[in-house]
């Protein structure tokens, strides 16, 4: 495996590769790996002729008062894991790689980037939506990967590769969670054991939801989704469009999407749902002929 | 000579240039093409295999009091122009192929995007960042070609391209003038016989101040500057530094910059001058041996 720390190694590691007509799959983390990162891994291997995976805690994406400092980083397991997954190309930048001192440049997707994760984070999305346009321009890739279980990063980079006209697709795959149906993710290492035991509360509530927002009943799914997180610090639990983060349609896929604290640490997490009815054959006859 | 009005038309016009390996030279231009354009498509055309001109009037970049409506526009001159130049590829995109209705991603460059054009003009430089990303995006170009008029626009696309790693350089052009010293601009197009020989004031006023301000006396080159100007309404007349746009350095290039009106008609005007002395071989014994 090739690891690379600077922005040119990595352009040099991938020419040949590219001017060669071999595809990209490129995996952006903030380390930490879990098994929701080698899925995406395994995804990326799967459909590419080169896989390159970036590790680089971004700190354009905390806030003043959020755990840039103490998020978790293992620098040598991670490399190992990447190893192990027959990767090309490890990319793992030192801040000031990557961020000059007179930085200055930002890229804002409006509204999207404001609501839910966005207001309880100013400024969040920006950073995810800036670092992720470098990476890309960096890498070039054909494809990049992201897990669904952060539903509203995937919407906002959907949004700027359609807006800005980046040459690559986002590939989303699904959220891998442990076997009492909590979604991984780095932050899980910040739990105590019975914090960790109490967590799962987030994934049962969005299944609690799950029936009342395939109907429709969108004001029932949020009542029943803090039902079940009651005597829980709640961000938000809400029905929303998976494309805009706004008001859910009646009829599409709904997503249901909560953020809480579990002790102290803020978890996330989501479950899109089929408007009811639709994943039976139709039956009533009503379809154009 | 291609002439493509959709960005998937652009992008497979070009695949088969940019697998075989050949250089993209790109100028981006609003139309209504004159003399300064003309240069840019020749340096491009020197320097590349593929010329690569687009004629797009950005609305982004255009307050909402300002001149959109009416900006010239004479397609049919344009492509006759790219034609007899030897473009390669006439990108003429419409408005809908650009910005669909629910566009919301825009690029801004702090400070730099806010202080004297950017200042007069909320929101200009955001146009113009987030437009030529866009455009650079769809293009890959290997180099974009600018003239050095828009000296501000320089230096903020120069601060984008490196702070998102976009993979292309840009080249600056000498300001292109009128044998009496006016730059060529489209909005000149704008300006009465009377306010066409009026119009010189600009390019007086920069060559007045130069003087002063090679010998870093910078409050001295505004006075002389604001001078000349005398009767005329004026944005600024500014000594800068030509990168920041921020207090020029002694020691250093310093950009003479004005922004005046004409009439109705607001035009703008920079003159970048060495310091003194800095031209001559130095006969100072101070150099290090």
């Amino acid at each position: 495996m090739n690891i690379e720390r600077r922005r040119n190694g990595v352009r040099a590691a991938l020419e040949e590769a590219r001017s060669g007509g071999r595809s990209i799959g490129f995996v952006p983390t903030m380390g930490a790996l879990h098994d929701g990162h080698l899925s995406l891994i395994r995804a990326a291997r799967a459909a590419s002729d080169i896989v390159v995976v970036s590790v680089f805690v971004n700190p354009l994406q905390f806030g003043p008062d959020e755990d840039f400092q103490s998020y978790p980083r293992d620098e040598t397991r991670d490399l190992a894991l990447l190893e192990a997954e027959g990767v090309d190309v490890a990319f793992v930048p030192k801040v000031e790689e990557m961020y000059p001192r007179d930085a200055s440049t930002t890229i804002r997707i409006a509204r999207l980037s404001e609501s839910f994760e966005g207001a309880h984070r100013p400024g969040h999305f920006d950073g995810v939506a800036t670092v992720c346009a470098k990476l890309f321009n960096i890498v070039a890739p054909d494809r990049a990967y992201f897990g669904q279980k952060d539903a509203q990063q995937i919407a906002v980079l959907k949004r700027m590769v359609r807006d800005l006209d980046l040459p690559l697709e986002i590939i989303v795959c699904a959220t891998v969670r442990a076997p009492d149906g909590l979604a991984l993710s780095s932050r899980n290492a910040y739990l105590s054991t019975k914090d960790r035991r109490r967590a799962t509360v987030l994934f049962r509530a969005l299944q609690a939801g799950a029936a009342a927002a395939a109907a429709a009943d969108f004001a029932g799914a949020e009542q029943t989704m803090r039902a079940v997180l009651e005597g829980i610090e709640v961000d938000y639990a809400a029905c929303v469009d998976p494309q805009t983060f706004g008001a859910p349609r009646a009829g599409a896929p709904v997503l249901l999407v909560v953020a809480a604290y579990i002790g102290a640490t803020r978890l996330i997490d989501n479950l899109e749902v089929e408007p009811a009815g639709e994943s039976a054959p139709s039956t009533s006859g009503l379809r154009p002929r």
